[in-house]
């Protein structure tokens, strides 16, 4: 029996896209690779509702790359970045900021608390925000995020790692800057690729980068012809297209939907279970949970697995022993969550 | 029929490592993944003939961002680089430090020059240089280049990009101290993966790094039990080790051997043919020849893609128009040399 994976990431492909992932990566400094590339940029600026003028940056990495590019490509050293710290992904913004010496100024949130916008220091040119802070499972308001940004003249720059396919992301609409996400998510690839969308007026306000493959000019200039100024992940991007084009076909609105049926199923299902989401706001791509019964969610998340042939994974730091991560991205059928929540009922109450 | 490719990268692979490239990437925070990383950072200590001390670091990533991690992450703003720059990817060395504002002093070399070693600038910390200048196809004689850095307290790091399985990498005998490599060139993996091999003594001179992502001490404190700071390339990890364990099994110098022999018969074959070998030290990766009947190498290599379904690659720059770089790595056979051959002769001469 295969291994069914309710992570955060990796997640479940499609048989079609796994099988791509067998393809002869070819030669790709040619029109025929461009073409490619076109088509991608095409689809994800679709995708995310992107106005016009907005760009894509493909890079070889992890979402962690391209939080970092995002902060480095904007922020001078006389400049400020504004971040919202509502946990580990939060965080990360402010530990790429200190270990590259840029300004900051940070909100940190307690589980739950509402943003107090007058809180955030309004004398930076950026925010950045995760749009799901994966560590709690807790989905921000991109909207009203979007409206104060714009107000006060920052760049919206947001992660949106874990949240792209399960939650709306529309550039538009939350006038958004820059949007991270990655390829192992929402997307269900492999790992390995980080796409950046940025908008117009992100492009107009790039600085000087100090790093070298980190460069989002280069990127830039290099996508007019459809290349990249460093050797892409080939089989990635050509796993990219026909999970874009299934995308398109099918509406991103389904796959919300889809996620969020599944988040919706997967919540009242563990309601008589010592099962208790963590966070009123969550996202539709996962459910972080606490385990109430007093066992270690880490050791509950090993034996879990053992028993039952289904990766959950628990969280990082001082919640590793308290919250259980279930997600909901990727190729999961209703059966699945159906076949997770027997397993649970069995491992609980001793009963299928 | 398939394409074949004669390119530096990507180059062709084997069937069983393309199969794996399909594999559903599993949940990798964990001992089984643990498991695979542990067993690839051994068998590419053993290839390398890396003495005890050095380490692994596994980065998402092109060679570049390798190239770059190796700089910042040993070179202080009050230090200096000594870079050689025999051609694209030497000033490539360059331009990263430029870029990063970081001091260097580089001698370049013209088309097979010897390296004057008197005029290499000693008041440095590390010396920088390709094993194989990609663009000109000249090799380098690395174990001079490690001699010299050793006498004058200069670390040694080397990018073995193109060479590494095809040239005799040896970090002891050649007494490097970091060695970049990507999955993309002679292991025959899919690109999106980089590999450097450091040294105690590089490590024991590790500085703070400025960039979150590519900090090695995150990376050095990881791989001790298995694992990467952030979500590594899991399938090209998969294939990675089904690759090494080929390797080992066959030993690296069978595949250093079969480049050898590759390259030695497409070099004795193209003597009565408008095409002249570019440098006279040449590396067993690839021939860079010289079109030598006033054809553009540029135009040249699309119309034979198309006569032939053969893939060559022309260079970068301004030579662009003159060189066709014809690469030996990956799975190719002699019987695929021997087709390119009767391609060629057909092409210049109307006769198979």
């Amino acid at each position: 029996m295969k291994k069914l994976l309710f992570t955060p990431g990796p997640v479940m492909m499609s048989k079609k896209v796994l099988k791509i992932g067998s393809t002869q990566p070819m030669y790709f400094r040619n029109g025929e690779f461009s073409k490619i590339m076109f088509e991608c940029k095409k689809l994800i600026l679709k995708l995310l509702n992107a106005p016009n003028g907005s760009d894509v940056v493909f890079i070889g990495g992890s979402g962690t790359l391209g939080m970092e590019a995002t902060l480095i490509n904007i922020i001078e050293k006389n400049q400020k970045a504004s971040i919202i710290n509502g946990g580990g992904f939060g965080e990360r913004f402010a530990k790429i900021c200190k270990q590259k010496s840029i300004n900051f100024s940070e909100i940190k949130l307690r589980l739950d608390e509402n943003i107090n916008f007058d809180t955030i220091d309004k004398n930076c040119k950026a925010l950045f925000t995760n749009a799901h802070e994966t560590t709690i499972g807790r989905a921000y308001d991109l909207k009203s995020i979007g409206e104060f940004c714009k107000k006060n003249k920052m760049l919206f720059c947001v992660d949106a790692i874990s949240a792209f396919m399960a939650d709306e992301i529309d550039m538009t609409k939350q006038q958004i800057d820059a949007i991270i996400i990655s390829s192992n998510k929402g997307l269900a690839l492999p790992p390995g690729l980080c796409i950046i969308i940025l908008s117009k007026n992100y492009i107009e306000n790039l600085i000087p980068c100090d790093s070298f493959y980190m460069d989002f000019k280069n990127y830039l200039n290099d996508i007019k012809r459809g290349q990249t100024p460093f050797t892409p992940p080939i089989c990635i991007i050509y796993q990219l297209l026909e999970r874009l084009r299934e995308i398109d076909k099918k509406g991103i609105l389904y796959f919300n939907k889809k996620a969020s049926n599944l988040a919706k199923y997967f919540r009242n299902h563990i309601k008589d279970l010592p099962l208790k989401l963590y966070s009123k706001f969550p996202s539709n791509a996962m459910s972080a949970v606490e385990i109430t019964n007093q066992e270690s969610a880490f050791e509950f998340v090993k034996k879990f697995e053992k028993l039952y042939n289904v990766t959950l994974t628990p969280s990082g730091g001082n919640l590793k022993e308290k919250l259980i991560r279930v997600g909901h991205l990727g190729n999961l059928s209703k059966k699945d969550m159906k076949f997770l929540i027997e397993c649970l009922n069995e491992y609980f109450k001793g009963k299928k």
